[in-house]
Order: C-alpha cells, then sequence, then structure tokens
C-alpha cells in the first residue's frame, strides 16, 4: 500500500455515502436501533439493513430522534446472504481480537481506511452482530474480513449503537483534520505587548510591588511574563483598557 | 507544532489515563449515565464527574452493565468550577460548530491528539453538557477550547452516550494501526499454483470444457486465472485436495 502522496496533502475520499449499507444482525433492543440510525443520520450515512429482526424492536425503534429518515427508508432481510448481495466487500465486526483466526482481522484504524477507498469504488456493508452474542461464525462467513475496536481486553464488548457511531466516525474521520493547526487569532503585536508590560509597570510602581532598586530587572521580568500570555490581537485592547482604567484609579488625585 | 518524528515509528503517546477527567454537567437520562460509564470502561478511562446531576438519574445509572467500578468510583459536584479545579485543560464539547466564536474550536481529529499530548503531562477535563441543552455558556467559559466531532451540520446533535464513546475514541485511536499493514498469511508459492493450475486444466479437459484445438490459450487463461486468487500458503493446499478429489471422479473407471 504505497502512500505517493505527501500524508499533509491527503484530502479524505470522496465517496456516495449510500454506498455503504450498515447491516444489524438480529438486533433485539429497539433503542440501540434508533442509536445506530442517529448515529448514520449524524455522519451523513443513510442505508440501514436489518436481518431478522426482533419485530417489536424494529417498530419501536422507528420513534428514534431525528432519524426518521434513515429508519423509514431501512430494509428489512431474512438471511445475510441476501442483505449483503449487492455488495463488494463485506465487512463483520467483532469484541474479539484473539479467537477466531479463521478470518483476517483489522484494527479500526486501518479497516476504517480500507472500508473508505472501497466505497469510491463499490457497495461496503458492514455487519454488527446482536447486542448478546454479536456475529454468529455463519454471519462471519459471508465476511471478507472482521474489524474490531480498539477496547481493552478485559472490558471489550461494547453497546451496539457506541459501536456503530465509532466505526461510522472512523470512517468520515479526515486525517487531513489531525494535521491542521487550529484556527489561529491574529495574534498581539509587539507594540501592544508593550504598551500593556509599560502600564502594568506603573500600575505595580504605585500599587508599592516594585521597589525602585530593583527597577531594571522587574521591568525585564513583567516584559516576559506579558510575551508568555501569548495574547491575540483583540485580547489586548481588552487588558490595555483595563490596565488604563486601574491606572487610573491608581493615580495620585490632584 | 513540529513533527520531528516521521509518522510511521510514532507510537502511540503513553499516559496515566487517570489523568482525563470525563466531566458531565447536567446530566438527565441515566442510560446516558451508564452508557458514558460503559464506553470510558471500554477504553481503559475510570474517572468520571457528575455536576448536578438529576438524582434519581443517577441512582439508576449504578445498574449499567460492566461498568459498576466507573460509576462506583464516580464524583459528584455542586459546580463546574470544582469538578475541574485540579486540572489543566479543560475542554468543553459541543455540536455547534459555528454559533460560538468567543472561544476557539478545533475538531475532534486534532483535539483528541492535543488531549492525549497533554495528559501525558497534566490531568484533563472533557466537559460534556446535559442531553436537552448542551453546555451553556456559563460552563463553557471555564473551558480553555471546545472540540467539535465532525458531525454533519443538519443533524449535528449526537446521543450523549454515543458523543463520550466516540471522544474517548479519537483520544486513545493509534495512528500508527492505520498505516499497519495487516497480518498476510503466508502466500502460497508457485509450485503450489502451477500445479493447481494443472489439475484444473486436466479436469476441465476431462469434463469436456476445453477444446483440444485452442489447449494452449486455455492453459494460460487458467494459469492467469489462478494467479489473481491470491491464495495463501493453507488455502492453496485445500484448494489441491479438493481438485485431486474431483479428478478422481472424473477418471475414466479401468
Amino acid at each position: 500500500m504505497p502512500e505517493a502522496r505527501p500524508p499533509i496533502a491527503r484530502s479524505p475520499i470522496a465517496y456516495d455515502q449510500r454506498a455503504l449499507k450498515v447491516v444489524l444482525v438480529s438486533p433485539r433492543n429497539p433503542l440501540n436501533i434508533g442509536a445506530a440510525a442517529r448515529a448514520m443520520s449524524n455522519f451523513g450515512f443513510s442505508e440501514l439493513r436489518l436481518v431478522n429482526p426482533y419485530d417489536v424492536a424494529f417498530r419501536e425503534a422507528r420513534s428514534a430522534v431525528k432519524a426518521q429518515a434513515v429508519l423509514d427508508h431501512a430494509r428489512e432481510f431474512a438471511t445475510v446472504a441476501e442483505a449483503v448481495a449487492d455488495c463488494a466487500l463485506v465487512v463483520g465486526t467483532t469484541a474479539i481480537g484473539h479467537r477466531i483466526l479463521e478470518h483476517p482481522m483489522k484494527r479500526l484504524e486501518l479497516g476504517g481506511k480500507l472500508i473508505a477507498r472501497k466505497l469510491a469504488a463499490a457497495p461496503v456493508a458492514l455487519l454488527f452482530g446482536s447486542e448478546k452474542f454479536g456475529l454468529a461464525n455463519e454471519d462471519m462467513s459471508h465476511c471478507h474480513w472482521l474489524m474490531r475496536i480498539p477496547s481493552r481486553e478485559e472490558h471489550a464488548s461494547m453497546n451496539l449503537g457506541q459501536a456503530v457511531a465509532i466505526c461510522l466516525y472512523e470512517i468520515i474521520r479526515n486525517p487531513a483534520a489531525a494535521r491542521a493547526m487550529p484556527d489561529a487569532k491574529r495574534p498581539a503585536d509587539a507594540a501592544h505587548l508593550e504598551r500593556i508590560t509599560e502600564f502594568l509597570e506603573t500600575i505595580l510602581d504605585r500599587s508599592g510591588y516594585v521597589h525602585a532598586r530593583v527597577e531594571g530587572s522587574t521591568r525585564m521580568k513583567i516584559r516576559r511574563l506579558v510575551r508568555r500570555l501569548q495574547l491575540n490581537a483583540h485580547d489586548s485592547e481588552v487588558w490595555l483598557g483595563m490596565l488604563r482604567q486601574i491606572l487610573w484609579k491608581l493615580s495620585p488625585p490632584k
């Protein structure tokens, strides 16, 4: 997998989000179906498929907050084979890190990237098992590989709605956003910082904080202190205003 | 933020996971408190703090599956100020991308990385607001910056339990794992592939699939077909066994 482009320039992969089919196999809890649908809606995915859901659960899930569109559009299938028939890549999720050696296992960080790449070319099915038992071996045999959320071994089993949300987040995650510098506000210029230093020094002098004999070194200390504040331009104006007012108050009355 | 080490060599940042304080401000739904605790347990975080929780919710949450240790250990505070007092960095989460300009806003991909780095040196508080209203401006004023999960604008508001899970995942996420190649099984060697090709050709010949006059080009087609299977060593043995059996069955009786 050669990385020809330098990492800093890489943009997120473009694909039609409808290419991802989120497949819940035998889900039992309506809250979890609703939570899965809501996470899909949050991240822009629309294709929810249910294999053999507990009927009551599916009906109740239809009331999930703000995920109405995803749930109304959801399709039911009798078998995993039918639910994934149109997909070129089928990925199963599991909490088990080491037990199943029959299938290639990838951590989510890698698996999510591979799924996003594949989505640009063909439909992909992402399978989640039932809350209680996860995916059965029969379900997994339909998968090209398995994917594991890197939870800790002692408590690996995740809530279904949370697992769906985390997998979808990894798929839409934009690596470039992690490398980008945050939008910094325009920093204060040296002239403002020096005026703040002078005001502060005068105030400290009039307050009796500065002793005349160490005045020189104090100014330098204050100057460094003010620089370490890393003020932005706007905040430097605010501080100047406050210091000006304090100085006015401290001025000896005429 | 210079990246001195080459990205491929970077290992996850080492820190004591107890340094992260997950702070839920005015949570109302016991299921969400329980879900937050469960995600913390999944990812190895233990320090849950609740500011002004709805009492009934907190009591009910204590029954959350497998997150008992986190919930038993949770601490209650009357104010945000008290809940974050020992933290050197306070980060607020919000679904709103653009409304609040008073605070620096970072996307989760970047924010998570900055939090992980800070955790190596000092305690960090990660604040989540109530299910209905999110963090109040008063709560946010305690924050150094805000963090946003990159959900889509039309449906940005996430379920509290899912939001906590996704933020924690990003913090423990290992960038090196995304670059690692999956553990590939030992590929089949050319001798095995050639024997498979020969068996297959003989079988197709005896089955009447191969016509004598095009035999040469057929062998090459089959050879290429077999190479494209990208068989691993183990599977190549399995295929050879199956083909040998088929060939035996196809052999003309003596």
